[in-house]
C-alpha cells in the first residue's frame, strides 16, 4: 500500500500524519495511520509532537517562525523517526481550505493549481496561502516527491444553483465570483463514506444530514452521496452560531455596527469572526467542555443558542431531501456533546426521530448508533478522520 | 358595536378603513368592514379610491405630497362619503412597522408612545415617520378622536432569548440594541386567530408554523398561542429572500462588496435591500404571478430559490416546534401561488405532510384546507386581513 504524509494546516498549528492506504480504497478507514504529530503555536513557542499507536516518539521544542519553517522541522524530524517510511514515500497530501467553484476532487499539485489557489486566496485569507508555504518547502526540500491537494469546498461543489447562488443582484454576484461554496467538504465526505460503511450501505444511495461540530461547525444535506446544501457559504462565517463567528445574521447588522460604533467594515467584521458565538454569549470561553462544566446562565445560553440553531438547521435540511435515513454527529462536539444531541433531537419528534437517552448519555466518541430501534430516522455520532479522509482523497490521483 | 377608521402605511402608498368590531372580539373576523380605500403613489400622482362592499363609491385625483396631505385628503373624501359613520367614531388605528423590544401590543398613543416611536425611527427608516405624520394630521383636524397604535413586532415580543438574541459579542449588541424584533406580527397573529376559529380551537392551545409571503416575507413559529420564532430580524432584510431583498446571506458579503465594488455600506446595503430577491435574480419582475407566467430561465429559478428558501424556513421552525398541528400559506403569494406551495410541502415529506394536489392546483384566495384527511399536519391558506386585525388590535384599548 503507498504510504502518504499529509499535512493539514489550521490557523496556527500544523497536524501531520503518516498513512498508508490503497489508491482505491472504499473509504478512509481502510487506510492505516501509522504516525500522527502536530506542531502547535507557529509563529510563537513552538513544539513539535509526534506519536506512534499509543506511544509518543517526539515531543520537543522547535523553530517555527510560519508555516514553511514548521514544515522544515516536520521533515527533519521525521527523517530521524521514521526515515523507511520516508524513503518509500509515495505522495504528500495537503489540505487546502479554498478551492473556489473549479476544483470539484483532489488533484495532483502542479504550477496551473497553484496559480488557481493564489487567486483564491483573498476569499480564505492566510489558509491558502499556509498550504502554498507547506507546498514551497516540500518541493525544495524532496523535489522528486508527488504533491496533491485536497480541497474543503470540493464537496460542495455538486450544490444546485438555487443552494449555491444567493438571492443578490445577479449580475453583480456573477462579476465578482459571489456564491456559496461550503466547506468542511473533507470531513462531511469522511463521515458519508464511514456512515455508508457501518449501515452496510452503497454510499450512491446514501441520504443523510452530517453535521461536522467544533470551534467551526457546518451542517451537510446529502443526496444520494451528492452534497446538496450546507450551511458554510461564500465564507466559513455563515450558517451555525460557532466558538467565536456568529454565523448568519441580519446582513443590516454589519453596516449598523460600522456606523454606531465608528468601525470600518473590517473591524465590524472582525466582531462577528472572532469576538461572537458561544465566546461572545458567554463571555467565558468558546469551547463546549468548559462551557459545560459552568453553571453560570451566559455559559448555560450560549449552549442554548448553539444547539438550537444547529438543531433549526437539521431540520431545515430534512426539508430540503424531504425524506432520509439517517443523522450524523461528526466533529468534537457532535461527537461528545451529549447535550447538544440531546437538543438537536428534540426538535425532530414529528419526524420519528427516537434518540436512546441512555447511550446518548454515557457514550463519548463514536461510532455508535444511537437511536432506539423504532426511530423512523438512524442517529449516529461518528469520529470524523480528516487526515484520514486527506490521504484517502489525494491517493486516488496517484 | 365601535367604529374604527384604520390607517396602514406603506412605503408610497396608504391604505384605510373602516371597520365596526367589539372591544372584546375573539378575532378579527367577527369585525364589519364598513368601507375600503387607499390613496396610492404619495409624492407623485396620488389617486384615491373608496368602495363600500363592491360598489366603488370615490375615484379621483388628488394633491398628496407626503402621508400628511394624504391623510388630509383621506379624511376630506370620508366627510362626503361617510359622515355618520365618522361622527360615531370611536378610533383611529394606524399601523406602525417598529415598536422595538417594548411595544408588546397595541397602546392607546399619547406623547410618551410618540417619543418612543421616535426613537425607534433609525430602525425602520421612513416607515415610523410616515405613521406620526398621520397621527399629526389627525389630532390637528380632529383632536376629539382617540388614536391607538399597532405595531409589526408586537406579536414576536415573546420570544424566548435564544431566538431574540444574535450569536454576536453581547455587550456590543446590548449596548445598541442590536437584537432581533420580527415583524408582519399583525398579519401573523391574524392568521393563528383564523386558523384557531376555522379549526375550532382555543388560540392559547395552538402551535402552528405561518408563512406572510408577499414582496416582504416572513414565517413564524407559533408555540401555544405565542410567537416563539420568526425570520425577519433586526431588520426586515433578515431571513427568506423576498421580491427585492436578499434575506439572509453571508455577513461577510456586504464587506466584500464594499470593497469590491467600490460603495459605501448604505450603497452596498441598497443592493441587498432593493436590487436581490426575485427582481435581482430574474432581471425581470419581483412579482410571483408575472413570473409564473414566463418561462424563461431565470424566472423560473427566481421562483424556485424563493420556495426553496420558504420550505428550508419552516422545516427549520417544525424542529423548533418539535410537533405542530398545522401549516398556514398566507400573503399574496401564499395564498395564490399554488407552485411555491407544493414546493414548501414536496420537503416536508417525513413529517407526514400530505398536500391535496388537486385541490392545491385550483384554490385561489383562502381559507380553505389543502391537506388530504391522512396527513398529519393540517395544510390551510388563509386570507390574511391586515386592515381588520388592526382594527382589533387597537379596539381592545378602548
Amino acid at each position: 500500500m503507498p504510504t502518504v504524509l499529509c499535512f493539514n494546516p489550521g490557523s496556527n498549528s500544523l497536524k501531520f500524519d503518516l498513512v498508508e492506504i490503497a489508491r482505491d480504497a472504499a473509504r478512509a478507514g481502510e487506510g492505516r495511520r501509522l504516525l500522527a504529530g502536530m506542531i502547535d503555536n507557529i509563529g510563537k513557542e513552538s513544539a513539535i509532537e509526534i506519536t506512534r499507536g499509543e506511544e509518543k516518539i517526539a515531543s520537543k521544542k522547535v523553530e517555527a517562525g510560519d508555516f514553511g519553517a514548521g514544515v522544515a522541522a516536520v521533515l527533519d524530524e521525521l527523517s530521524g523517526v521514521a526515515k523507511a517510511e520516508l524513503e518509500g514515500l509515495a505522495l504528500v497530501a495537503v489540505r487546502v481550505v479554498h478551492g473556489g467553484g473549479r476544483f470539484t476532487e483532489a488533484v495532483r499539485f502542479d504550477d496551473g493549481v497553484r496559480k488557481e489557489i493564489e487567486a483564491l486566496e483573498e476569499l480564505a485569507p492566510l489558509h491558502n496561502a499556509n498550504s502554498l508555504k507547506i507546498i514551497d518547502v516540500v518541493q525544495k526540500q524532496q523535489p522528486e516527491w508527488a504533491i496533491a491537494v485536497a480541497f474543503d469546498t470540493a464537496f460542495h461543489a455538486t450544490l444546485p444553483e438555487k443552494a449555491w447562488r444567493y438571492g443578490i443582484d445577479r449580475k453583480l454576484a456573477d462579476k465578482h465570483g459571489i456564491r456559496k461554496f461550503g466547506f468542511h467538504g473533507i470531513s462531511h465526505r469522511y463521515m458519508l463514506e464511514q456512515y455508508a460503511h457501518l449501515a452496510g450501505r452503497p454510499k450512491e444511495e446514501v441520504t443523510i444530514v452530517t453535521m461536522h461540530l467544533e470551534s467551526g461547525s457546518s451542517v451537510a444535506a446529502i443526496e444520494r452521496g451528492r452534497s446538496v446544501e450546507t450551511s458554510m457559504g461564500f465564507t466559513p462565517l455563515e450558517g451555525l452560531m460557532m466558538g467565536t463567528r456568529s454565523g448568519s445574521v441580519d446582513p443590516a447588522i454589519l453596516p449598523y455596527l460600522m456606523k454606531h460604533e465608528g468601525l470600518s467594515s473590517e473591524d465590524a467584521l472582525n466582531v462577528l469572526e472572532k469576538k461572537s458565538g458561544m465566546l461572545g454569549i458567554s463571555g467565558v470561553s468558546l469551547d463546549t467542555r468548559v462551557l459545560e462544566k459552568r453553571s453560570d446562565e451566559d455559559s448555560r445560553l450560549a449552549l442554548e443558542m448553539f444547539g438550537y440553531r444547529v438543531r433549526q438547521t437539521v431540520g431545515a435540511y430534512l426539508a430540503v431531501l424531504g425524506s432520509a435515513e439517517a443523522i450524523v454527529f461528526g466533529g468534537g462536539i457532535g461527537e461528545n456533546s451529549h447535550g447538544t444531541r440531546k437538543m438537536v433531537c428534540d426538535g425532530l419528534d414529528g419526524w420519528g426521530v427516537r434518540l436512546d437517552d441512555r447511550l446518548n448519555e454515557t457514550v463519548e466518541n463514536g461510532d455508535v448508533c444511537l437511536s432506539l430501534p423504532e426511530s423512523k430516522l438512524a442517529l449516529w455520532a461518528i469520529h470524523s478522520d480528516e487526515a484520514m479522509q486527506l490521504a484517502h482523497e489525494c491517493a486516488q490521483v496517484l
